[in-house]
């Protein structure tokens, strides 16, 4: 248990960084939804190692098939499983970390948890484990656009790399402007600075952490299930679970904190027939539920883990020693982590869409 | 569906803040548990409103009755009922919100969402619904010390309000110190200002937000079920739930985003016996499963949205128009927030150690 | 865990036949359905002890009390919880049972499983736990027929009770046929002997058991969630959770099995527009889904464990003795077991018609 | 939604009959058990078709492939992705399906209910969807008996085949008797009278339904989750979402409606330290948990419904018209439903067995 996500739109992911390959099975799809294997490549092609000169030069082509689930080009409703074979695996690479945990990864605590892991690389906590999560969110936007919400846009970007902060407008910012630069951040100023930083930490062999910020436009109003299934809580839920996380805010977070609640309340306002905030502090969540203003949310992530110097650590057998990183691996998992980031917010809101409509119906009721 | 949370240890809360009452059911709490209606009472009187002077003066005892699974004073195994009757409801000071959307409240997203909403006050969104986790996390934290994790501390506490500050050393806050002042913040040195703060925004007709802390202590190690139910994802899920929160990070945190992997991991060394880590900037997670170090995590509070001066907002019938708060409310609500930080931590954690338990045994298994 | 039932219209049961009450909440019950206490009370009436000559003299009035998810007569969409105290409770008729294993009821089998029990009475495994079950149902009955089934008619009836059988036509069968008689059958000429059989028995400290078969009428077509949510699968563990049931066929069951395929399946013909079945030994369901035409099934019930006889069993220290029934029973549960298969039967329907609302979208679908 | 059996051993199905083929998500094995592909073939040759004479021809050697979830042949505590190719796919047998519903099969309802389908085969109404189930219980019998009760055995057998039925003392079949003739019938003396049966209504075009009884022998005390998933009804679940089920029954069943309170009742004796029953009318299940005894069920199973006959039925554009079975179909599914009523057995018997390990703790808890 704890490898499926979603109450109606349910994935369940499955498969070890070095083992047969990785998929998943996403159950509770709508039927007649246009679906092709091409559909969910995209998405792969953006998270895969090896896309560009600053993520780790693992090179796995990660080609999807789908083994259900279609007829003729469109979903059935029945459950789709698709399925990513491992590659490039090096296993050879890891044969130290059969005897030693290797520090700030989940080596030691797999271990302490299962009496048992694979330790030809991450196994389940290896990032590779999100293929099955992008893929099923590659559908999920299929649904989304086609019955609930067309012009709904997930645009997640870089935000900051360690200390390199970008500038972004979110009203503005686009999915071309962020997809134009290899580290996908939508401030074109800050594109070389970061690509240096990330250049210089993995000459160093040290790595670096930054944030992924991402908007969401065009969301309809009423989706979150009050009172644990908020829509924040689900969405902080779904980022949390994503590797090298470390924090999650919506709106004003942690800054708003500071804030008294003249300043913080977001005024409301009709505007063109429609109720308005003049403000959107809430980040497009108020009271568990969308409000039709723009989602607007941060992602910490925190410093790749695999470093190329000798670390303190300890042996499977309990005796203090050193380590040093060897693999291929992100010096920054900022630029992979965007259309991680995307594929849990679109999980997430296919989702809530599908139960907003089992509890008061068709899409009328999304207006 | 939403208002329920946990896979083992099941809560299901009920109720509005204005009606007939509010509860808990609580399915899949282990049998033969010490538990009487003295062991909840404790909890809800620490989160009832009208406990100090810094408190909303609605005047509410909040007894709980347990209408059932116990036995002789022992938990039975099957479903245990908890009842707290409202009673001190003035829904006349409601009147306006029945016309009117309070800014930055839920009644906009209620009506949207549902397509009616309960206008005698918040209903579901109202603080009070926190009474059920209360009172649930009292017997889970029974749960957790007999028969997991006898040391176990679960100590929240007030670390910010607005920009007032507190100074607390993690490793040695104790619940004492918390408890002793009425903002339960863990610095003595702070609590005047902060208590000058909440009664300053409070005579001015405003609010003010704040951050809890919370450190974990003597957590087993093992606790977290990869991919998506990660310890510190189950974590952010609970406490985004909570009404006013808009932000959750774990260890480092966002700060910690700014720092190299040589700077950020955390060593491994053996110490009596057990591998510790030197630093934790891990906040006890490691892979989405504790490592044994204390479990370390901050949520931000938004300020309150009632405040007493007049607001630009909409009408049900969507015309322009202001609105001036009224009723009882608390000016921030960070001293009531601590018990409530404290259930739903207390409620991850138990529905993990049972988890854990069916996966791999008995509590030498969490050794 | 295990007092829940239901994925989207979720119900979830409390209390012990002798304690605070008994109760239940529904959580994802759709908003603005008019629902008062009126409405429940006309089920629990019909499920109620002393109700008439042949069920058990124990005096409950069993008044239902809604607690919340209700405002100005209609549903919020938030949780309904619904309390029913129990009145006429004399646990002192149970003393002996502290001591004894009741054969054939679950004294036994519950202390193995919890290491403890609630001996004044049956505690969870008293058929008074039903209230729950069918309050909830009483509002899923409404939920059926004003959103998405207005004609949908579930019409369960006494089949046999003993050897005594009943003649009903399953296509004319009304309810007031059904209910013009104490025992709920719908044959007219068999409600005498029934009546006769039930007072012989136990005016003899005996009982009986029976088959109550149940009818459905203008069911949707579509309804059922293949490969393990079959409609039938839903209903089979629906009947099987009431106490005292053992066993379930839909269809042509088990006499089915001795046809061969030539005589068993239904063919296909259009009449009036729809696709209908010349026959129905499916008994309106076809590989898991509603096919249009009536469902029919039938329950089996074992006699009442509770005898006023002495029987040979062991003591709670694992003694050889002999026990004789006390306490006040039904000698013949059937007639209250109707309302019972009533409402496992709509709690079934209701999910699955939001769960098929969920995948396919508004009551259209289900033309 | 519905592709998921079991809470805590969870298994997720997929795979239509023509398509790329069928398999299965297993989330929340434990971790440490020795399991290899050759554990599962054994199982699935059990129910593979074209195993013998009576079987159909379709000739699948469906070879299952371990993709996730093992390390060094032991499980690791994470998903064990299970996949068989789909082989000897004749698509073009079914063309006529395209266009005409097959009496008293699954292809009105799917259209209906989904408004597509695979009509290239049953899609996932097919028997081929249980290779993932049937591949998943293997696991669970692995974990049954390593970790819960070492000699447990399930033991299915044919009990009847249309009218001809089988004397089998349930007390002395071995999986030996059962599987050494190809109807897998526990009387030796009734083979050849139903594999005549089943060829003479084969030659004839025609088909066969049939009982199986299923004993399961050495159950531990306590298994079940009063009230709803009792053990019981989550048998009956599992049944009953098999293709071709019509009906369950535990214990006395329906002919223990007709027996009364004085009859029916198990009366308990101490038995070498052992609380027992001395009959076994609960059928191993009391209050909806497990008593100890021998549990023991059966369950109907319709004739096949292809049948090379000339049958009435519709187009998909609603016009009356006539269709003959094609295809290879078995003439009677009882010898291959053995091993899948053993399958969805051991998939409620694991699940029970690991929520009572999560409820009370290791495995001393069964004793």
């Amino acid at each position: 248990m704890g490898s499926a996500f979603g109450q109606l739109f349910r994935i369940s992911t499955w498969g070890e960084s070095h083992g047969g390959g990785v998929g998943v099975v996403v159950d509770g799809c709508p039927p007649l939804i246009p679906l092709t294997e091409e559909d969910i490549q995209i998405d792969l092609d953006r998270r895969r190692p090896g896309q560009s000169e600053i993520t780790t030069p693992r090179n796995e082509e990660d080609k999807a098939e789908i083994l259900s689930g279609t007829f003729e080009g469109r979903t059935l409703g029945s459950p789709i499983a698709i399925l990513v074979r491992n590659k490039d695996a090096r296993p050879e690479a890891y044969s130290e970390m059969s005897e030693k945990f290797r520090p700030s990864h989940a080596d030691y605590t797999y271990q302490a948890k299962y009496g048992i892991r694979n330790w030809q690389g991450g196994g389940r906590s290896s990032a590779r484990e999100t293929i099955g999560r992008v893929a099923a969110a590659a559908i999920a936007k299929k649904v989304i656009t086609r019955l609930f919400a067309p012009n709904l846009e997930i645009l997640p970007y870089v935000e900051s790399i360690g200390t390199i902060g970008a500038r972004v407008d979110t009203a503005t910012v686009t999915r071309e402007m962020i997809e134009s630069n290899i580290v996908r951040t939508g401030d074109p100023n800050a594109v070389q600075a970061m690509i240096d930083l990330i250049k210089e930490v993995r000459s160093d062999g040290n790595s670096v952490g930054g944030v992924v910020a991402c908007v969401i436009r065009n969301v309809p109003v009423g989706l979150g299930m009050p009172v644990f299934d908020r829509l924040e809580a689900d969405l902080a839920k779904g980022m949390l679970s994503l590797p090298a996380t470390k924090g999650f805010e919506i709106g004003s977070g942690f800054s708003g904190t500071t804030m008294t609640g003249r300043e913080h309340n977001d005024a409301f306002r009709m505007e063109e027939g429609r109720v308005r905030t003049t403000s959107n502090r809430s980040g497009g969540v108020q009271g568990g539920i969308s409000n039709g203003e723009d989602i607007f949310f941060r992602v910490a992530f925190k410093p790749t883990a695999t470093i190329m110097t000798s670390q303190d650590t300890v042996t499977t057998d309990f005796q203090d020693t050193e380590l040093k990183g060897r693999g291929r691996h992100d010096a920054c998992v900022l630029p992979r982590a965007v259309p991680m980031v995307e594929a849990m917010a679109a999980l997430v809101l296919v989702d809530h869409m599908l139960r907003q409509r089992a509890l008061v119906g068709g899409s009328e009721a999304f207006s």
